[in-house]
């Protein structure tokens, strides 16, 4: 029993009535800040509130982890993981790359998942079905592009300047082996991905609100995703995200050299 | 004589039935690199026909110049300076933060310019009148916040990696004095700071047509806008936008630090 499109559709529509009053109000945010309030903030929590009463009606039994609100009921087989506004630093800056992320993990795995972009009007969805992308250019089946080198692979990430040390080294290693990076991205890269657009993301250090919501996207359009150790992406960490198994297999095999 | 807010809205709808088809056209992308054809080439040289044809018709002694085409009756005291797409990485990896600029010079000072984003809906112009948006979230007058010190500010670039050597330095002095930097923007960054969202932009090596359209924005809106060296920023090059006078002065000092 998972949730239907249409539920989907109500997870994102709740969440952008807290979020796009809130997104690009200057005036407002100067005189919250003056007054202690932070818009992002209030944008967060109203929306995470909103998203967690509409699962409580629909799937009462369900366990929820939100990033503002913390566990509830978390040891059931089906838990909700949700970040009310991925790319907060998008957010406050005016660009609309930010996203609402909400998925539903059974026994441990991401099963379906929505990436909602509101002042744009877009939705990224996946269930059982497969995924699909509902906005601007017409509705559709989202699936990824077939490049299988990195040479001739896009890769996004937010900033080169989240990998610190090692990581950084190994990050660079793949942005030289690719034809084209794109910085400032946050989960609107993961979208690109399973929309064919781009081949490849590489973060570090994701919260599981961060990513488990992109994990069915992804997944269901033909990709694949993973920690750059291997291990299922649901616990965060380190991500590689890829359009193709051989491009995840390439970027692995630079992100694990010694 | 200068174009009406109607001829600014004729040109953005005229360019995006271009632009949009081809944008996000995977298949068809494939299909015609296999045949030979580039579709952001295509979509870059349709609109700048489309946008040539209509400046033609109602300023028919204006000289215009565009990226596409080249120059003609670039002498005339009236000239339109056309870059039909300013973001074309951004455009062939699906992410909607390009945009089509067309500015107005008289006596080659930039008078009137629009930066349309029509995926988003989204249309930024500036005339003798002031600086306006026009798109989702609601129409209204663009005006620069009051940001005054660097470190309160939110700093937008492409990539660090198009500053080489000196320069490369120069903006890192820059990036490590404000609050915030952000990466990916493009074109779309001067419409972030003459919305107020963001404050500064520090850019190299641009071209006229990436920025003659973009300077009656930023500049009807409350920023500053001009080279590093101080110059107008019509001939293009190495470019500073800010919200503030205070703003800029404080960028330039540190980007032309010995």
């Amino acid at each position: 029993m998972g949730p239907t499109p249409d539920f989907m559709r109500r997870i994102a529509a709740a969440a952008a009535a807290e979020t796009l009053p809130r997104f690009r109000n200057g005036g407002l945010v100067d005189n919250k800040l003056a007054a202690g309030f932070d818009p992002v903030t209030e944008a967060d929590k109203g929306a995470e509130k909103a998203i967690r009463t509409l699962i409580r009606e629909e799937f009462p039994e369900h366990g929820i982890i939100g990033e503002e609100f913390g566990a509830e009921n978390a040891g059931h087989s089906h838990v909700w993981v949700i970040d009310p506004i991925d790319g907060t630093r998008a957010f406050i800056s005016g660009l609309p790359l930010w996203g609402t992320l909400v998925g539903l993990t059974v026994e441990g795995k991401a099963v379906a998942g929505l990436m909602s972009q509101p002042f744009i009007g877009e939705l990224y969805f996946a269930d059982g079905g497969g995924a699909f992308y509902e906005g601007p250019g017409g509705n559709r089946r989202l699936t990824t592009r077939p490049t299988t080198a990195l040479g001739d692979a896009t890769l996004c990430t937010t900033t080169p300047a989240l990998f610190n040390g090692l990581r950084r080294a190994l990050y660079d290693r793949v942005e030289q082996a690719v034809k084209l990076p794109r910085y400032g991205t946050d989960c609107y890269a993961y979208a690109m991905v399973a929309a064919g657009h781009v081949d490849l993301v590489v973060e570090c250090d994701l919260q599981p609100y961060d990513i488990v919501g992109l994990i069915p996207i992804i997944e269901k359009a033909g990709g694949v995703i993973t920690r750059w150790d291997g291990a299922a992406a649901e616990k965060g960490g380190d991500i590689v995200a890829a359009a193709t198994p051989e491009l995840h297999s390439q970027a692995m095999e630079l992100l694990n050299a010694s």
